[in-house]
């Protein structure tokens, strides 16, 4: 497994692979690896010729408020976990490789951002819009894969590259659960035992919301009301967002049609939990 | 010569391209070709196997009072030109291929733009820099040929490439010229008979710079002021902007040092003029 530090030495490995028409799967993380990387990794790894892996905290997209300077990192680990995954390349640039001087051009995402996390987090998608294209361009993916669990950057990424016409397929990876439904994260560690054991809750009311909708119900408003009221009672939690919408454009929707995502954030003690479902009704 | 009409057959043609590892030469237009293009196609001819040329008329580009509706159309003569220069791909979209729907993202040209031309087409460079960032991952090319008369185009390009890690490289092509030194531009038949034996002045006036410069002049308001001068005594067309900037940020300077440009336009009755030189200053 290589590890590269600059963009030169990756564009030169990068044309090397393109030169033998290699099919290049990538990954891009901040690190701190954990399951929903691995299995990103894993998709990859049975999908492609090589995969490569970025490991990059992008300042981008922090807020001023936000944790850019004690967001967790340990590149020895991920090096390890990568290693075992069989990536071939981890690239690992550094804040001045990868914006060495300000941009004379700004991405500004106006769709698919104020609605779910988009909307507590200021120019957060901006951010993201930004490093992934230098990645993508230095990479040259054919595949990009990004977990379902950030649903709204999948859906910002879909944007990204469709508008923009990259010539990258994006493949979207379920979401990895513990054995009762709970959506895997490092975060669930700063969950209380108490909460701990609600939390899965959280997923049995998306699973709720699924089968009233099976059962005929279209109105997302009713939806919306019943789904929360539900949630509230098997909860100590409480519900910061609860939303039904278009998928992937994230648009308000009167009336359950096509594809949607239901999404939901808890705010427990000391930690926030994501969950969501996609489906497609006909 | 092949003409293709949907980004779905050009991504095809594309991928069989690089599949073979034959490089792409790309000249993006807006069609109605003249010699300053010609020149584009001839040195992308040169150094790439395959030269691939684009025409479409950008309406992103275009301000709300500009010429989109009517600016020069002519695709069998393009095709015809194209065609004697061993073009081997035109790309010819419809606005509704390249712009299906709203984007979601925006670019914002922040820097480079608010100087020369840019000061008075706002958003216009926006518009270039999203239909390149498009038009270059659906053609993937190796090179892009861009020509100097327009030198900010070339600079606002240079750090679309350089700022967002584009895998292509930026080729300058230098201005051609009428025998007496004026810039080739189709909108030069639009000039009085008078007019048109005085606008090689403009040039004239650019070589004086230089003179100037070597004689050891680096005070770029002494420059300015004194070249200005010079030029009024010798047009009777009015001077729109005569500055002197770094290139390629475009930036502001006190003493000229390093690489600079020197960018002049001049409005006569029915049309605008523009011509400028880069040079190196020791």
């Amino acid at each position: 497994m290589k590890i590269v530090r600059t963009i030169e030495d990756m564009q030169q490995q990068v044309q090397e692979l393109k030169a033998q028409n290699l099919s290049i799967g990538f990954v891009p993380t901040m690190g701190f690896l954990h399951e929903g990387h691995m299995s990103l990794m894993e998709e990859a790894k049975k999908h492609n010729d090589i995969v490569v892996i970025s490991i990059f905290v992008n300042p981008l997209q922090f807020g001023p408020n936000e944790d850019f300077d004690s967001y967790p990192r340990d590149f020895e680990r991920d090096e390890k976990i990568a290693e075992q995954l069989g990536v071939d390349v981890v690239f690992y640039p550094s804040v001045d490789q990868m914006y060495p001087k300000p941009l004379s051009i700004k991405m500004t995402v106006t769709d698919r951002t104020n609605v779910l996390c988009g909307r507590s987090r200021p120019g957060h998608f901006d951010g993201v819009a930004t490093v992934l294209t230098k990645l993508f361009h230095i990479i040259q993916p054919s595949r990009a894969y990004f977990g379902l669990k950030d649903a709204q950057q999948v859906a910002v990424v879909d944007g990204l590259i469709n508008d923009f016409n990259f010539p990258i397929e994006l493949v979207p990876v379920p979401t990895v659960r513990e054995e009762d439904g709970l959506a895997k994260s490092s975060r669930n560690v700063r969950l209380t035992p108490e909460e701990r054991k609600e939390a899965p809750n959280i997923y049995k009311t998306l699973q709720v919301a699924k089968e009233w909708i099976a059962d005929g119900e279209r109105d997302t408003n009713k939806l919306t009301d019943r789904l929360f009221a539900s949630l509230e009672t098997t909860i100590s939690g409480s519900i910061d967002y609860l939303e039904i919408l278009s998928y992937p454009e994230l648009g308000n929707i009167d009336s359950v049609d096509g594809k949607i995502i239901i999404a939901i954030a808890v705010k427990y003690s000391n930690v926030r939990l994501i969950d969501n479902i996609i489906i497609d009704v006909a």
